[in-house]
């Protein structure tokens, strides 16, 4: 984390100024509401989307008003994503705080995520149409995503691309969205709009994967949620869909076994099985050639701190442990 | 309905336009949404809110584009809500059809929700700000409404002046949106506008009124969704929370004896005690005086068949039984 402040630090005051926007627009004259939303700023934690904004607005002219605040804006839809995902998984912790679900319950978690959302439309359209159209396209596709992903529960011969594109519009779509808008409002033109989206979506793709990773192979204690969701709730993600289509039959027999079996030790049993396999190798692979991807999007880019801020961010991705 | 029907027949073919708007906007790709988003057709039933802002529209200057396109908006954050609710609510039936939490599991009708608000949201953006942003805060109102109610579940000394204050925010205040819409897009202005808001904020507040009445002495069949849900869930509503407040000591202890039982007739019971107090017809005179609200408020509109037709809508809340 403390290297992360580093990269942000050209738009740490930004950063604070788009947390105050974010906390002001939540105000409600209902006090158990205001508790809520002073609980949900814990799960701010690395700020990876309003930093992207930010620092892509500064390699591309400069910060603005309208910055600080879409910052804000894609910061809201992602905590609402957080609190319903929080509800789909029944998860108990995020970032060592109890879940919106845990602390007071289903129905108010997701009535909670509704409130953020709404608030976050509500603050874009403070901007403009164009920018209020493009975050409501963007979650009209992670809706999607979502939804791909509920439907895939349980498959266990979801594909490579099936995964792409589940990750592609429920993670890597936000994260291209505030790249571009970066761009859009410091008066980058159309060629370093698209080159913003890619880097974006390049990043956001890394950062799923990585993410995905860690949720096999991570630390409780240090990633500081719940561990061992996703195969909990029936989601292949890549090391396994790798592990299952290349493995040999009995392996891969074993393995299903495995994922289906309710056996208290069967995360770790399943984490050490991928540990002796090249899979966990090859997710890490995919999620590397990503960030070069990324990388080489913004090569066009003007040369400067926060152009090699953004890129150090993308590397920073895959060296993440939490 | 054959009524509702006579009164909408101005603007029916502006509905119509509306539904179609509405169903273009929520293709997808992926034919498992594409068939929810079919399914969810079936909750249009009395399209009281695009009718309202389509009447609206017609009776301060007539229907333009921009009013069929907000009129799909709005009837689609009423089914986000109607789907969000049904899974708090764990309803089985709307509407003569199964809810899309029974239908399809409460994970995928969260998801929906959120889907189609997220499709509200990019409609409404393709209007302009002004509107994008009336109806998010409209959206912000709802979901403190809703927040409230939660909040309040179980809470069986609720007062009515709370009671009040939930249904204006969650029912009154998008039908009041509605209006507003309807009259400045019609280029009403700002009197008429505020009239308009004030004529369908009341109406709201008559709706939900008697939608909660009929939560309580309806007819199954006839409302097609489950009832005696508040109940269940631990909602109070106008009826009770005056028999509670008036009725002898020994009557209260018994009524919340049923309340908090889980007899199978327990509704049977506590509709059979209402039926035989006044609380049913203090209800009924609550809504019935918002309707006169409302109707005063639009007689300062010029005399046309759309002003008569949304007095006409307002007096028809009162009698409807579904």
């Amino acid at each position: 984390m403390a290297r992360l402040a580093e990269l942000y630090a050209t738009v740490a005051a930004d950063i604070q100024a788009a947390t105050d926007v974010f906390r002001d627009e939540l105000d409600s004259d209902q006090p158990f509401i205001r508790e809520l939303c002073r609980h949900i700023e814990r799960f701010h934690g690395k700020q990876v989307r309003p930093a992207l904004l930010l620092l892509s607005a500064r390699a591309c002219g400069g910060v603005r008003h309208e910055h600080r605040v879409l910052a804000a804006v894609v910061e809201m839809v992602h905590i609402a994503t957080l609190v319903h995902d929080d509800v789909l998984d029944e998860a108990e912790s995020r970032r060592q705080a109890a879940t919106v679900n845990t602390l007071a319950g289903n129905e108010r978690a997701v009535l909670l995520g509704d409130f953020l959302i709404s608030h976050a439309y509500h603050l874009c359209s403070s901007v403009d149409t164009q920018a209020a159209r493009l975050i409501a396209r963007t979650t009209n596709e992670v809706c999607e995503g979502e939804m791909m992903q509920v439907a895939h529960r349980g498959d266990w011969e979801l594909r490579e691309e099936q995964y792409t594109e589940i990750i592609r519009r429920k993670t890597a779509s936000l994260i291209g969205a505030c790249c571009l808008l970066g761009a859009r409002y410091a008066g980058a033109d159309e060629r370093t709009e698209t080159l913003m989206a890619r880097f974006g979506v390049s990043l956001g793709m890394a950062f799923q994967i990585i993410d995905d990773l860690l949720d096999i192979t991570g630390d409780e204690s240090v990633v500081g949620k719940s561990l061992g969701r996703d195969v909990a709730k029936g989601k292949l993600t890549l090391p396994l869909i790798h592990y299952l289509r290349e493995c040999a039959p009995r392996a891969k027999a074993e393995m299903l076994d495995l994922l289906t079996s309710d056996a208290p030790d069967r995360q770790a049993r399943i984490a050490q099985r991928l540990a002796h396999s090249d899979s966990i190798e090859y997710a890490r692979q995919a999620a590397r050639s990503h960030v070069a991807e990324a990388q080489s999007a913004i090569t066009e880019l003007p040369p400067s701190p926060a152009r090699d801020a953004l890129s150090a961010v993308a590397e920073f991705v895959l060296y993440r442990r939490q």
